[in-house]
């Protein structure tokens, strides 16, 4: 219910998870109470608080009620908007639904639940006159789902191209400066604390895919599952593809790329040589960046911190304070407006010039039979370098890099190529932008 | 008044302007159409066109009534929505005041109107209970003002740095990359209609001191006249500037700077040198870019086309649209937050690191005289190198770079440095990022 004018009492928040983020949303609360109370009209009070162990002293928290139970949190009726921070998909997925439809705003940072659920979960904002919010489910701080939403809304949108992973960033950056291998990259990475233990999600590509997944739901309101992305890590690299990328003028970056290809959606995130010059090719380290394509706006580009409690808690509390906004404006939320809804096509579609990385017996001839191979796949070839011989081992080891051609005739000649006699290893194949 | 549920007449527009990006914004209405009356649940039908020559004939205008009276186009009580892109001073603004007035949603363009008289015109719209957009004002399609008004508003913002004039970007560009002076610059971006025949708005860093004094109010609140920022354009700068700034690992760029500064905003738009690994400094050609610092989000950095027919509806249509759903959704304006405001300090106050060209007499002790005017003013120095000599005229040129130092004692220094015997010319003072 709307509040009646003149209302100065709190606005109660609960959240739910309290670890690195939650902690940071909680400091982030506290430092910001008076600039937020102006900004909404009302002051904003954490009420409760769903934690895994209530008998934790945990600093900041005031007077909010420590519970493990979210019947306890949603019980308190003056919890108007409920922020969940736990991660993961169960059990986060069924309390952002409870929450909804209890009457509560939901404000989510929450990638993974988001892309596996995040049509069905609005649905239910809907049926319940709420709002469901997710900026900081992709890309950290930076403003991504605001401007796709609202801002770039006039534009038929063409393409998202993405680096929203922190982690592989700054293991792929490691690598291209110093010459490192993919176990020496990953290594530094977790004593930095950037890493998991265990890496899977990150450098398997599964956290970009979901990060990709919400983008491309938002740019081409096309319902992409995390499945229907084209999915490749970052395992397979070894220090000499940077090296060889580099003689080529090129870097290589994990890109999470929709696109709009004959009235449907093609989706993969997988590492790809990018031309040194290209803006994605300078974003390091641990940055993030969004890239979107527009009829009317051409390319904009958005780059900053992707991940931290900071950048997190100013994407999770802005939403926030756009609801809170709202409740004590008695404003109800917006339909979502109708949209067309496009297919996704399926990952063997997409189009792609390749860089393959093969060793070979070092004898006359066999470049001609891989060149045949691929042009019986009608796939050209654009550049043929002989980076390295080994005289004792009689091989030598060829980069070929070749013109746009479709992922499934790549794949077919592949299985051919590994079948050639004269050929000991396909090293590796990626992706080339442009 | 809100339309009643089901209402699926038309939602009338009105276009104050009909230049390049007038075209621009009538060919983008057209081509979304069927996407637009999706998306906002009723159709966009233009309805009056304000021109200097209703004779003349226009493309795409379909039932639009031309017209050179603005009292024609409010008389039209179907129009809902102004859109404004006249340009220039007035009588744009007494054109969107009497729009707001009499009822109708403004969405402008016109950046020297919101810069200099924004607070007053969004006050008029507050009274009518009316909205006022302008995103299209600063950086073309790239969305900065949404994302300073709602994405990063948990923040407390501290900086923001910009990149927001795209003539003096693309000559300053040209100027690094080819060694040319800046007559040569300015008469190929004159050849190319990137700048105009009277080039003053542009290269003396006016049209980025309106943008900047936009930005400053929406990023701290704070009342920026277009006056109270500290310009300086780039004319003096000289072929030999970019190769001495390229020697210490610098480039230059046209930064317009806001800065929170001891509980007060200071504002410049100069020439300033910035480190070759800086973000800013790869932002190149007619690109605009806008960085924004805050206390949550670390540095976020928006990069994209700032100017033309495209960007610019881009940038437009998304404010129709969103005022369009309001209205179709019966929604009133939210009340801006409010918010403590912020002083103004004097551009003396700010503090910067220089560089300065100094031609001297090629005698011994120059430089201690130099250094010494220096220290009596507090401004220590960080690197000296002598360029260039020249033998016949017994002249060399200095290079000499600075510490932070306010702007006061910079001037205080320099009045007394222009005095000295042995100083021929002061060849330039540009401020040093970082």
């Amino acid at each position: 219910m709307p509040p009646e004018p003149g209302d100065n009492s709190s606005l109660g928040l609960a959240l739910l998870g309290s670890g690195n983020v939650g902690a940071g949303v909680v400091a982030a609360l506290n430092e910001g109470a008076a600039r937020y109370a102006l900004q909404v009209g009302r002051p904003l009070a954490l009420r409760q608080v769903l934690v895994r162990d209530a008998t934790r002293a945990r600093p900041g928290l005031g007077d909010a009620h420590l519970t493990i139970s979210i019947d306890e949190v949603l019980a308190d009726r003056d919890v108007q908007i409920v922020i969940e921070l736990m991660g993961g998909e169960h059990p986060a997925r069924e309390y952002i639904e409870r929450a909804l439809a209890s009457g509560r705003h939901v404000v989510t940072a929450n990638k993974e639940v988001m892309a596996k659920h995040g049509a069905a979960l609005l649905a239910v904002a809907a049926q319940h006159g709420v709002r469901l919010l997710y900026e900081a489910s992709v890309g950290g701080g930076i403003p991504v789902i605001s401007p796709l939403s609202r801002d770039l809304l006039a534009n038929e949108l063409t393409a998202v191209t993405a680096i929203i992973n922190g982690t592989t960033n700054y293991m792929l950056t490691g690598m291209a400066r110093d010459g490192t291998d993919y176990a020496v990259a990953l290594a530094e990475a977790q004593r930095l604390g950037y890493a998991e233990p265990d890496p899977t999600a990150d450098v398997e590509g599964i956290d970009a895919t979901y990060k990709l997944a919400i983008l491309c739901g938002l740019a081409f309101h096309a319902a992409v599952a995390p499945d229907d992305v084209a999915r490749q890590g970052i395992s397979r690299l070894a220090a000499r593809d940077f090296r060889y990328a580099e003689a080529l003028g090129y870097t290589i970056k994990l890109l999470a790329i929709g696109r709009l290809v004959d009235g449907g959606v093609v989706a993969s995130v997988q590492p790809t040589l990018i031309a040194r010059d290209e803006p994605l090719a300078k974003v390091d380290g641990v940055l993030n960046a969004v890239q979107i394509e527009g009829d009317l706006v051409g390319r904009v580009l958005f780059i900053g911190r992707g991940a931290g409690p900071g950048p997190t808690s100013s994407a999770v509390l802005a939403d926030v304070l756009d609801v809170a906004r709202d409740i004590v404006a008695g404003r109800t939320p917006l339909a979502a407006p109708e949209q067309r809804v496009l297919p996704v096509h399926p990952p063997a579609l997409h189009r792609s010039r390749y860089y393959l990385r093969v060793t070979v017996q070092d004898r006359p001839r066999v470049l001609a039979r891989l060149a045949g191979v691929l042009g019986e796949h009608e796939i050209s070839i654009a550049s043929v370098i002989q980076f390295e011989t080994d005289d004792d081992a009689r091989t030598a080891e060829l980069v070929i890099t070749t013109h746009h051609a479709p992922g499934s005739a790549m794949e077919a000649a592949l299985s051919e190529i590994r079948a050639l006699d004269a050929v000991v290893e396909v090293g590796n194949v990626l992706a080339m932008g442009g």
